[in-house]
């Protein structure tokens, strides 16, 4: 195992903002999916798998260059926990696209694209955030944002439920939008997960 | 980060022992929305989303004095643990009191009593163990009777989940138990986690 | 606590190779349950929780050692990663065979037994591969080989799905089969983690 005693071009910082960006592109092609005829999902679907698999390299890359590194700007378990963290709004967000097509969803719910605006929010001010782990500086706007973020996310998610459970939809319709909603609300979880690392990391180094 | 060298007057075991009181609070209003009549529910779901936002806060006031405090009374990844498996078991709580009131349930099956009786009773003596984590004596009766609980409340699950799934019940009636039911499944799971975390942490200790 | 400085019979990698070896007799057990006549399958689930049972004594013991020893052969986050990584294979095995005794299920489709041939498959050669964690040598295949059986699990329960969800299946069958190919998925998931993990250390221990 080489040690990368000198730092490389490449640090840790421009790894993550690296990843949060994917985000931004798969809950982008998520937005389309869901917005698209059914029969125009499929390739949609197939370039968010990619992004997926892209996502998934990412988070190698910084597990491997975690390994490789004696010494890390902040507490590598934290940068673990963040590059594993971006991982899974990445893999929460693929399921839901995978499942819209594997259930050959029709029209879905006005709350399922309020759900995914939520995500695409969330993904944008990640993203914008990532780069100021270096300065640790100006990041309680973001923590605090995606924590309201997330609140409407869960407002989405509940109403959505009721609406489900109400009565008068078929048991299969409800199984197969229970299951993509469930997706999105873990997605708009694991957004906050991140940002609730973040608001841990900013206090230890502060 | 101001580093407090001195000891506070609330410790990490005040902390702990208030999270875990809080649980008891928690089990005991989940317990009274499921006996109440319908149409009485909501104000005691209000009450545990309080409760829950509440056990919420403590969990951030642990991290933030770990976060503060150079040396801890024990391996800090430990309190770390012990202070988010806490957090979990409310979460599982809340879930279950949540759902009942939004997908409109009637009356539960006494099976269900049963889960939540087991669940109150594990919040009561994770309550009573909390504090003997200064000594770090007299745990072993605590973590074999939440083993014993944890094995009550999988055996009440799996006949609801036997029952259920019998024949003749509507299925989105099942839909909705089970989700339930899983909530509360997976609280006891949650306290489990927490009295195995305690017998680890008394085993390194002692 | 007694510290153990001196090497005792049974390492760490004997420890961690027994826990892999229950794993084929787990997955094993769980094929026979799968392919039995609905009316032979309650001994069977009968003696799958046992071998969980005996898989969570051995998941103990690998504990208890980590806490009596001082030196470790390689990261003691990482045997703590392991052994609670094949103790969730075992866990999702049982898990699956059980509901497929709770909900009994008649007949499973072809594709239902593919996955369990995956998990045999995964059980098998990650047995093989625990002693070479000695030498950290010839891992390279085990984890690739890993990643290729969960793709080919992960296509056929993506086919189920599709299959349960295309039409005409009662919204109970539905249930029943998604709970139990979803805890089979699962299963391929965590032996995929245990691939991940074992990478990772010997990325770090080379």
């Amino acid at each position: 195992m080489r040690l990368r005693l000198t730092p490389t071009n490449t640090t840790f910082f421009d790894l993550l903002a690296g990843s949060a960006q994917q985000l931004v592109g798969g809950a982008d092609l998520l937005s389309r999916l869901l917005a698209a005829e059914p029969a125009d999902r499929k390739p949609l679907a197939a370039e968010l798998r990619d992004a997926e698999h892209a996502a998934d390299e990412s988070t190698h890359e910084i597990m491997r260059r975690l390994n490789q590194t004696f010494v890390t700007p902040f507490d590598r378990h934290d940068i673990y926990g963040l590059a594993s963290g971006l991982d899974d709004c990445m893999d929460h967000m693929e399921e839901a696209g995978d499942l819209v097509v594997l259930y050959q969803v029709g029209t879905l719910p006005n709350r399922v694209h309020k759900q995914v605006d939520v995500l695409r929010r969330c993904a944008e001010i990640t993203a914008e955030a990532m780069p100021r782990l270096r300065s640790m500086k100006d990041l309680a706007d973001y923590w605090v944002e995606i924590n309201r973020l997330e609140n409407e996310a869960d407002k989405s998610y509940r109403k959505l439920l009721a609406e489900m459970f109400r009565g008068g939809m078929d048991p299969m319709d409800v199984l197969r939008l229970k299951d993509i909603v469930d997706a999105l609300e873990a997605a708009a979880d694991s957004f906050e997960s991140v940002a609730n690392l973040v608001e841990t990391i900013a206090l230890k180094e502060s």
